[in-house]
């Protein structure tokens, strides 16, 4: 395997773009594609080179990277007609850093395998604002070889990279951190209300329960943005949903009850249906404030 | 207000016992009351005086502390025939540290008041570990002067003291801490059986995703015991449902929809009747692996 220089990267959205962006500051040599290619035109003042097509890209790539929406989108960029699988050189690595079906994921790998490319699953965990910054948590499926020669390239996204087994396990990870942030997120948010409606100061109770046995990331990090309405999208509550919708199918396939997974997908449902479809997650709120008749934020918040 | 000296102790149970040890390790004397008297009897080694009856340790004490399990047992233990109330000096405080109805207590510290005693409520988090360490968290409500002269026996007991509000707002801001503390709970067991079930390593898992968004106190700490089959109590499982039920039932009053809280509930409520009543919270999973009939714990553990 020879040492990669060329970068390419499809999908540069809210995640992708500073993703390929910090590849190419850490001195790799990045070509993107995006289907709506105007919004991956910023990127050019980094040096990017923007590919007019697929095929372009992958034939000047000696790995491909993918970050797109779902399983059907990664399928048909992968192996649609002008795919990427047809015009990459044998031998290379795919790496498909979205989050997709694990099981879906395993076949894929396989396919791709028999016409002799690699893959790794990748799923990434922190939101744009980790993408910015370039402190990604990555949970990596497949060859550990194949793993070990892509990481400068993963280095480049990211700070805690967990090789998690073979082909799929990246993805099953990212679902299980899914589970964690849905079910930690909605008890974040019954209890703002729950203080809101009781007369609390929620700053100095954030502050008072926030470094004990009630404490989480998202309490830490999402908490303050609920009180002080800020529902700037760090992670979009659409793109949690179609996370969500993975996870519960592959826990009907594998009958695992996740009950308090499934209400948080409800809770985020009615967030969507009050309007809250591409704001952050912390917008969760706004559904229990509705039912609850209370807004938990503060009277000088801006939103 | 004199400076406290002599510091009395209702409760000397699985949290009230260290907690009278470590106040007396701090230079007070302590007396402490205990219903089955041979229960506090370690105690005599710190050099803490077991009373008789409460009128004795009250008779005998500066303030009155009371750690006892739920709301009935506070207004008996205070304002019952031979309570605390018509035996401690006028000016005195009574501090209950129990977790039990923010507007019970509300009620109580008027009634105390109006016979010229102070209350403060000042439940706790952190559970035994923290009882024993003297770093639980204390979330007081009540008048700030007397919490200025309770302070440094409060600070024998725990690291974090936060002021909350008047009376009813430490037991608030407690309940708060319970629905953050059981839905955060419920998501890390279904994770941990997802994760099982999907084959995952369970402690790569918990390590690969426990530093980012999915990150919490509940992972961190009850997670590796789960998978361990370790299910000592930190915290018993028919303690927390005693707290969710006031916390739902305060949420019944104030019209708060506590979904994932109550969901939570049940998921330990089937722990209880899989005989885990006593057991930490952490034998919550066992309901999520009874009804996906996998175990999420690794071969080489214990239980």
């Amino acid at each position: 395997m020879a040492i990669i220089k060329k970068v390419g990267f499809v999908g540069t959205g809210i995640m992708g773009a500073p993703m390929a962006r910090n590849i190419a500051q850490s001195g790799f040599q990045v070509s993107v594609y995006n289907r709506t290619a105007e919004k991956a035109n910023p990127l050019k003042e980094f040096g990017i080179k923007i590919a007019k097509s697929i095929p372009e890209l992958a034939k000047d790539s000696d790995i491909v990277i993918t970050m797109v929406s779902d399983t059907p989108d990664v399928l048909e960029v992968i192996e649609g007609p002008n795919g990427i699988a047809q015009n990459l050189a044998a031998g290379s690595t795919i790496i498909d850093m979205s989050t997709v079906s694990p099981s879906a994921t395993k076949e894929l790998s396989s396919r791709l395998s028999s016409i002799g490319l690699s893959m790794l699953d990748a799923p990434v965990s922190g939101g744009s604002w980790g993408a910015e910054q370039g402190t990604l948590a990555i949970m990596v499926g497949g060859d550990e070889a194949v793993l070990s020669q892509c990481l400068p390239v993963l280095e480049s996204m990211g700070q805690r990279i967990t090789h998690m087994g073979p082909n799929g396990m990246g993805q099953t990870t990212k679902l299980v951190n899914q589970i964690l942030v849905a079910g930690t997120l909605s008890a974040v948010a019954e209890a703002m209300v729950f203080a809101a409606a009781h007369g609390s100061d929620l700053e100095k109770t954030i502050d008072a329960v926030g470094a004990g046995a009630a404490g989480s990331w998202q309490l830490s990090n999402l908490g303050p943005r609920m009180i002080n309405g800020d529902f700037a999208p760090g992670f979009m509550i659409k793109l949690q949903q179609k996370d969500l919708r993975l996870v519960l199918e592959a826990g009907s396939v594998s009958n695992v009850p996740l009950a308090v997974t499934a209400l948080s997908k409800e809770w985020l449902g009615i967030a969507e249906s009050l309007g809250a479809s591409e704001e952050g997650t912390q917008a969760i709120i706004k559904s229990v404030e509705k039912l609850a008749g209370v807004v938990a934020r503060r009277p000088n918040s801006s939103n």
